[in-house]
Parts: C-alpha cells; sequence; structure tokens
C-alpha cells in the first residue's frame, strides 16, 4: 500500500526534531479518521435492506461527516500555518522602541489565529463525536465498532486541540478574546467524556 | 504538503464502503501517532542544557518509542491482511463435508490471527501511554503539549485495537484461547484510563 509509506513519512516529520508537524496536526488527523470511520459505516448501511428504515438518516449524516473531514483534514496545513507566524512573529527585529511595538503586536495577532485554528479543532471534533454516537445505535450491526474507533479519535483529537488553545491563549494579552475561547472549550469539552464513554459502552455491549 | 494528500487517500480508503482500512489501521495509526509524538519530545529536549539530567532517559526512551512506532506502522498491514485471510476463509466452498470442516477450520485460524493482531496494538500503544507519562513529567516544557497528544492518542489506540480484540475472540471456538486473550487485554486496558488522565492533567497544568 503506498498510502502507508506516506503516512510513513508523515509520521517521521511527526517523530523528528522539526516543531511542524506536531501535536496541532495529530489532533486533526484524529478528528479526521473519526469523520471518515463515520462515513464509512454510514457507506456500509445504506443500502442496505435491513437498515431501510435508517437510511434518510444515514444519508444526511454522510454528508455531514464528509464535510467535517475535508475540514480537518484541512486543518492540518493550518495547525502549521498559525505556527510558522507565531514564529515569524516571534523573529521580527526588536531594536528600536516601533520595531519592539510591531513585534509585539504581529505576535499577538499570529497567537490570535494559534488560539482559533485548536478551536475550531476541537468544535468538528465535537461535532463528530455527535454524528458517531447515531451511527453507534443505528449503523450496520457488522461494522459498529468502527463507529466505537470513530468516536474514541473524535474525542482524542478534540483534547489534543484543547492543548493547543490552552497554550495560546495563554499567551494573549487581551483577556477578553482569551476568557471567550476558554468559555467555548469548555462548552466543548463539556460533556463530550461522557458521551464518549456512552458510546463506546454502546459499542462494546454489541461486539461481546 | 506532498504527505497530506496522501493521508487524503487513506482518509478517502477509510471513509469508502471497501471493508479496509477500517477500525483497525486506524487503531495502528494513533498509537503510531503517539509514539511519534513522544520520539519528538525526546528529540526536543536531548542535548538541551537546561535538561541535561534527563538526557540519557530520554535517550532511551526515543529508542524504545522509535520501535513501538516501526512496530504499530507494521499493523496498518497486518491489520488488512488478517481480516482479508477471515474473509477468504468465509469465501472457502461448503459442499462436501470435507469442504465444510475444512472452511471451518480456517476460519478458526484466521480469527485466531485477527484477535491476536489487535492485541498486539494494545500492548504497543500500552507502552506508549506509560513512555508519555515519564515524557509529559521530564520533557522540554516548550513542546509538552505534545507529550499530552502522545498520551491520548496512544489511549484512543488502545480502546480502539480492544474492540476488534472483542469482536475477533467473540467467534472463536477455542474459549480458552479466547479467554486467555480477554484476560490480557484486561489487564492492558487495566490502569490505562487512569494514566491517561493522569498524564492529561500534568501537561494541562504545565500549558495553563
Amino acid at each position: 500500500m503506498a498510502e502507508i509509506e506516506t503516512i510513513q513519512n508523515f509520521l517521521d516529520g511527526l517523530a523528528s526534531s522539526a516543531p511542524t508537524p506536531g501535536g496541532g496536526g495529530a489532533a486533526a488527523i484524529s478528528g479526521a479518521m473519526g469523520a471518515a470511520l463515520v462515513a464509512m459505516v454510514c457507506n456500509l448501511t445504506i443500502g442496505k435492506k435491513k437498515y431501510v428504515e435508517v437510511e434518510g438518516e444515514l444519508k444526511e449524516i454522510l454528508g455531514k461527516s464528509e464535510a467535517l473531514r475535508a475540514e480537518l483534514t484541512g486543518m492540518i496545513a493550518d495547525d502549521v500555518t498559525a505556527f510558522n507566524a507565531v514564529m515569524s512573529a516571534y523573529g521580527l527585529p526588536k531594536e528600536t522602541d516601533a520595531q519592539k511595538a510591531a513585534r509585539a503586536e504581529a505576535i499577538q495577532a499570529a497567537l490570535k489565529t494559534a488560539t482559533d485554528v485548536p478551536l475550531a479543532c476541537c468544535r468538528a471534533c465535537r461535532a463528530v463525536i455527535d454524528l458517531a454516537e447515531t451511527v453507534a445505535q443505528k449503523g450496520n450491526l457488522n461494522v459498529i465498532s468502527d463507529a466505537g474507533v470513530a468516536v474514541l479519535s473524535a474525542y482524542a483529537g478534540l483534547r489534543s486541540a484543547a492543548l493547543n488553545v490552552y497554550i495560546n491563549a495563554k499567551g494573549l494579552d487581551d483577556r477578553s478574546f482569551a476568557q471567550e475561547r476558554l468559555t467555548a472549550l469548555e462548552t466543548l469539552l463539556g460533556e463530550a467524556g461522557a458521551r464518549n464513554e456512552a458510546v463506546y459502552e454502546v459499542v462494546k455491549a454489541k461486539v461481546n
């Protein structure tokens, strides 16, 4: 499989001392794997006689999960861009007072983006968890474990991205901006852990 | 980034109605991302003056995490092979009694492998969790969030692979083989959840 070779390349980059790709990219991939597995269960349920009653609902979920997957895949690159912008801002000259002020402003602007990018990842992962829950309840029993893996991946992605929100929000001078993001994050994390466990138990009961 | 394009290809395969790659491959990738991020934190700690006291320990962890990453990456293909062997066995002819007996035997042999492959993934992910814990405690503070993402990824990989152990063990006629694997699995899952939370809290405290 050619894909495995290039996944290997990505993992080599992750393991290396290069700062990107890092945890932010891994978070986006976890979320995207979750979305892809929701889609897989939908694709293996839609069109099956036994599941005709849930077909309409799963078609809708398939559309949403594929949109979330595209969004999350895009975030792998967004994370690199946001990180590089922060690094570039720190690298600006700081000899004169004017330079210092411009540098500080650039750092703050870059940190705001670097807070919003992982927060968007959290939001998308939270949405994947909700889709995985329905799919775990109604999807084709033969592939129900994939719904379980979907929720676990999305939940890991959510919490992983949350760590990057915390770090970058910490450096923000604009505390009301930071607080708004941290409040939104707590709402997203809110019942996610309980939902993750509930879906896992539904799936575990079906595979045992 | 060329890597993203091919990760996209892998995710397309995951989302499609093709049975592989599926949750087993996603579990192995989660574990491998965890191992890669442990290695990244080691690589960004080793050689730094401030961390000279932990350098020996982190060099050892780097070696172990890279070995686990290679093992976990190999499991993406192992999962496909094991799944295909089960499918091939089910496809064997079953007209004569001799054919039925040969088919049943082949199915059981394939299910045994399909139980042991995800169990090996669980074992490797559990080992990554332990390495992530040390790295979260002693690694370079600037990249400590990556240790948090490492533990979350590895824990998701462990529980994801566990679902595949359950499914395949369920179909085994050899109950003592199955029970032995399920007991080993419970040991691996044992304190993993508590360790995952403990490491996450260590990291969260450092990034807040």
